[in-house]
């Protein structure tokens, strides 16, 4: 156990929240705790905006897959029935700014500006597309910089093109909880690197990295620094803009709720749209599209960046998704989420931590994404027991469970449930 | 007008269809024609599997996007409540094959086997994804022959190719109305032609490509091939197989009825699927994908196409879409396709030839698709009239009017008033 002599520090540090509903002198582990987190969570009415079809589910898993937003159920339910049903193809006098304006929705949420964003293909292609153009832009330079735990998909990509461009991955193999550290970058960076990238918070131990400070040092070395969001958007308070990034990509079918396989978004900074190239030279980042033209010639801005024909039914449900982030506000839930990492800590820390179980996740709350890994040697099974019970989180190797803590829609009481119930199973 | 000799030979041709309901001495222009042709429409019945809201309305733009089937509704709703709203991240363990399983349906539709069809992604994506494949496995070879009036977003993404990759493309300036020709092609072909790219059905003309012939001089120079059956499949019975083809991409949302914005296929003959790379290589690709492993390693087989995660419902509607032209049947769809046409043709050489239009497709049926162009200078002004009218073709630059003819939810009525409305407008 790493990290078990903080324990009594961490519920320390939960019974000082300052809570009316609280008394100083209450447990964290007990009931009362967590109804009494409950009733002051500012966003815990958003859990009704959200179908539960099983109120005895208790669902850590919105890092894998967010719930279903009820709006999106009506909202879909129009663009089927209403505008496909009914419109027919004259649904695409609306349905063509359908990335760009969902995309601008979406914006805020990454700290980005209206016309820096689309959504459409899925983050595997976008990532590819701004990979592909980095390279492309920093001629002569053949080096990447990424980590050895990055999210495979990226790692696989990233493989891909090193091979097609004769370029050079240099693997940083960081502490697996902690992620990337700026010094660590810093230390591969040197006028060879075209590309610099990194989730911004790790899929496995939720480490949120320094954007910043990371995409200072690759700028200083000349790099251009790609950032992948998909565990991050929706429940950390990213600052694209004020981070000074370059490029970004993300999935929309975690914590912004846009359902199985929703299109996901990819940011460029709005001073570099015009010298970046996309390879995938689509019709829908033709200018004048329907003139069906010779010879490609993209639009300007952050269009250029679509590729075919979007998905119109799961741009909808991200749309929905997205806006209800948004109503409730990128600081409160920030706040939530880190108030549920930390009570889920403390819970570890408590229950697991005697039982042999590790904390797989950062300590401290801004090094943190919204999810939180405990480890154990025999997480699998202990995963699948769960599952079977009724609590579902996730498990990832080699020995994590990844408990997914959803801001707009995972109680304190879920965290306790779950976290019970893995006590038991590991305690039989 | 190119054709107006054939014009009573046409409708002579009508009239000597054998149908019981149809007396040799009726006129094709009347109304009772259409109702007998309807009457003895053995796919009639299909126009009632699908929502029509607007019951006026005459929809002569499947090809641009079919109607939506009642069981899409049906299926959407269990998607999205049971599915995404109930399982939750437990739908994974049965949607995570869906890109194949629903391919698999709709290969028989174009003349596939199963496992040489994925669903996922654009069909602009999918075209990148092979397009470069096929230069990457003729290494030496430079050249890629295609016509100028490929779809454009085909056209588009070969010039990113060309530059990328210091190719050279070398265009067929055929026949606008005909399409590519084998012979033309012949000419352009010699030992440093990597890729042989042609529209099956040509968007605008709707001209039928002999996929056959110029698949076998392709092959013959050494050259791969890749068919866009966008505007063919579910409406022309493409044969893959028995025509040795290579490589072949298409969209769903046309004549298979997928929804705006579908998820497109992709297909790569079984013998191919060994030598050929994607260059996106993403985690949906990888082998033990859930082991998120180090090191890309691509599974066997068609799954090696896959790049990210696939987008769940709009798959769930592409197999709705697509099971319902294989339960219609590819003969009986493309015989009630080439009735359709027929028809059409025979109503423009009467109604509209006399108006100054021209036919803008060919007249020969086994060189034609699912859709007739009839050309006219004012061309885009009486489309939009038409449309205001309730009639909805659509427009092509620089003159055409398409009439989309969708097999199964087209009736030969549909085709009679929707003509007659555009002939009383250009008589204005």
């Amino acid at each position: 156990m790493t990290h078990a002599g903080s324990a009594a520090d961490q519920a320390g540090t939960e019974e000082q929240r300052p809570s009316a509903a609280t008394p100083p002198s209450q447990l964290v582990t007990e009931a009362s705790h967590a109804a009494a987190l409950d009733a002051a969570d500012s966003l815990g009415d958003f859990r009704q905006r959200f179908v539960v079809r099983d109120p005895r589910l208790v669902y850590l898993d919105g890092n894998s897959l967010g719930r279903l937003p009820r709006a999106t159920v009506e909202r879909l339910r129009e663009v089927v029935d209403d505008e496909w049903g009914g419109q027919l193809v004259r649904g695409w006098d609306h349905w063509l700014d359908a990335p760009l304006r969902v995309a601008d929705g979406l914006a805020p949420l990454i700290g980005a500006g209206p016309g820096e964003v689309v959504v459409a293909d899925s983050t595997t292609v976008n990532f590819y597309k701004l990979a592909w153009a980095a390279l492309g832009a920093r001629t002569g330079r053949r080096a990447i910089v990424t980590d050895r735990d990055n999210f495979p998909t990226n790692r696989y990509v990233l493989e891909g093109l090193a091979e097609q461009r004769s370029a050079e991955i240099r693997w940083l193999d960081g502490d697996p909880i902690d992620g990337p550290q700026p010094a660590d970058v810093a230390a591969l960076l040197d006028a060879n690197v075209a590309l610099v990238t990194f989730s911004l918070v790790n899929y496995r131990s939720a480490a949120l990295a320094d954007l910043a400070a990371i995409t200072a040092l690759a700028h200083d070395a000349g790099a251009l620094v790609l950032w992948d969001l998909s565990h991050a958007a929706g429940a950390v308070a990213v600052d694209l803009e004020g981070g000074d990034a370059d490029l970004a990509v993300g999935c929309t079918y975690k914590y912004l709720n846009g359902g199985p396989g929703a299109p996901a978004f990819l940011y460029v900074r709005r001073a570099l749209q015009a010298g970046l190239r996309n390879p995938i030279q689509g019709w829908f980042a033709q200018r004048d599209q329907f003139a069906m033209g010779h010879g490609f010639r993209a639009v300007g801005g952050i269009g250029a960046w679509l590729t075919g024909t979007p998905g119109i039914l799961a741009l909808a449900a991200v749309d929905e998704g997205a806006a209800l982030t948004a109503e409730a506000g990128m600081d409160a839930v920030r706040a939530k989420s880190v108030a549920l990492t930390e009570y889920a800590i403390a819970l570890h820390d408590a229950w697991l931590a005697p039982l042999g179980f590790t904390l797989g996740t950062p300590r401290e709350a801004a090094r943190r994404g919204s999810h939180v890994a405990v480890r154990h040697r025999d997480a699998r099974r202990l995963c699948a027991r769960l599952i079977a019970r009724g609590v579902i989180p996730d498990f990832r190797e080699p020995d994590s469970i990844r408990l997914g803590l959803s801001p707009l829609t995972t109680s304190f009481g879920d965290v306790r449930t779950g976290i019970a119930a893995l006590r038991e199973l590991a305690a039989e």
